[in-house]
């Protein structure tokens, strides 16, 4: 990561919601309808906004969406569904779009999704689609989806906005779910406070902030799932500037103590 | 959880730091200190604000202190240290800490605490505290913690302020530390949007969010490890209130695939 040069918040940070309204669906530019979303709200991006975006108009706009009657089940997710109540196809969806099953138990499906996040049902969901009848995937690369949209508003404003794109994970040892940022562009996804004294003098040994995903999180408490609100503008807060890149927020699995 | 009565966001919140300047000492009045801090920034507490404070000020003042040249570590401490170039003391303070041990590989040691929290090293920190010679452990009772902190504020303002007391902790899968809630009182930590439908009709099945969580890191974004900034007030999020409590993110261990 190098040497950081954040420097440490003094300000207020503002979480900014950007309502969306109408569905976005496969095709439309995302660029555009963020663009009138805040227009209409009378918001105008600033130079270091943080724009965070909830991966699922994502996956919409790129077409990432599968029609569940499309999907013919295979006798493994079959029998898995059945045990446990599930849709078999979604649970084929889930395993297709996995590279390795992480943990399969007790109804719950934990895989390694074929980006490399470790996910339940890598990330197929059914919900807030259009009442159950499709399925919406991760983008296939929400790192480039993150860098065309900060590269196309670019082009339409001239400033400088970072971008995330986000989902919603559980986690083990934890209730509930929380955000994490599945594609970053423009802004470094960890602060390494590795090798520099803390106010006592003390180095600060095992001190690296997933900030991408702290911004995720704050972004979360306005993207409420019910109020479609698929966005967020993350203002005042001093971030590094760099391509950024979710992946390097995956834990190596020669590092990890869980897989 | 019940039926929730939490209002989908429209609004736009505010992370607003809040500097606490000197070092916080056994005894010290927690309460008292943040509203001195408050009062110098000319910020003014409101009905519905969140108050995030980091562990360790809280640690600090109730004396949840260890001088390291008060422990005589342990022979599996010593041994365990040696092998990883960790100082033995904390090895055994962090065992001490713990009820159980999770892992323990490769010089990461990921326990359970007295409290059920699962994280690295029981919670127990030598950073930040006064150059190395004293380890900071967790709140006895971080839930506690937070209530008694909630009613001295409401005794003094006569408003209601939620308070989180939140630390940083490591992940399975991903790397960088992001801030959690260990002590919650006056708002629910977890939104359960189950049974409810989206905008498509469509019921939601497994959505509980860990609010509390999200919180915490939104607040992370301004506490900044090196700012002396270990408090902030988080404005404008709408929240159920509750009598709180961070124990109801802990999965209880029957329901956790990872243990």
């Amino acid at each position: 990561m190098g040497s950081p040069n954040h420097k440490p918040m003094t300000g207020e940070i503002r979480v900014l919601p950007l309502a969306v309204s109408g569905e976005i669906r496969a095709g439309d530019s995302l660029c555009a309808r963020l663009l009138t979303a805040a227009r209409k709200l009378r918001m105008r991006f600033q130079r270091g906004d943080i724009l965070v975006v909830k991966h699922k108009i994502v996956s919409k706009a790129e077409g990432a969406i599968v029609a569940l009657s499309d999907v013919e089940p295979s006798t493994a997710s079959k029998k898995w569904a059945r045990r446990y109540g599930l849709d078999a196809r979604v649970s084929e969806l889930a395993l297709r779009e996995s590279r390795r099953i992480v943990r399969q138990k007790n109804g719950v499906l934990i895989t390694e999704t074929r980006h490399g996040f470790v996910c339940a049902n890598s990330g197929v969901d059914v919900s807030n689609v259009d009442g159950g009848h499709h399925a919406v995937l991760l983008p296939e690369n929400p790192d480039r989806s993150a860098a065309k949209l900060r590269r196309e508003l670019k082009k339409r404003l001239k400033i400088d906005v970072a971008v995330i794109v986000s989902d919603s994970f559980g986690r083990p040892w934890r209730e509930g779910l929380t955000e994490v940022a599945i594609g970053v562009a423009g802004i470094e996804p960890l602060v390494d406070y590795r090798g520099r004294r803390d106010a006592h003098g003390y180095s600060l040994h095992a001190t690296v902030d997933a900030i991408a995903d702290e911004l995720a999180c704050a972004a979360g408490l306005v993207c409420g799932k019910l109020a479609n609100t698929p966005a967020c503008i993350v203002r005042g807060y001093s971030y590094r500037r760099s391509s950024g890149g979710a992946q390097k927020l995956i834990r190596p699995a020669k590092n990890d103590l869980f897989r």
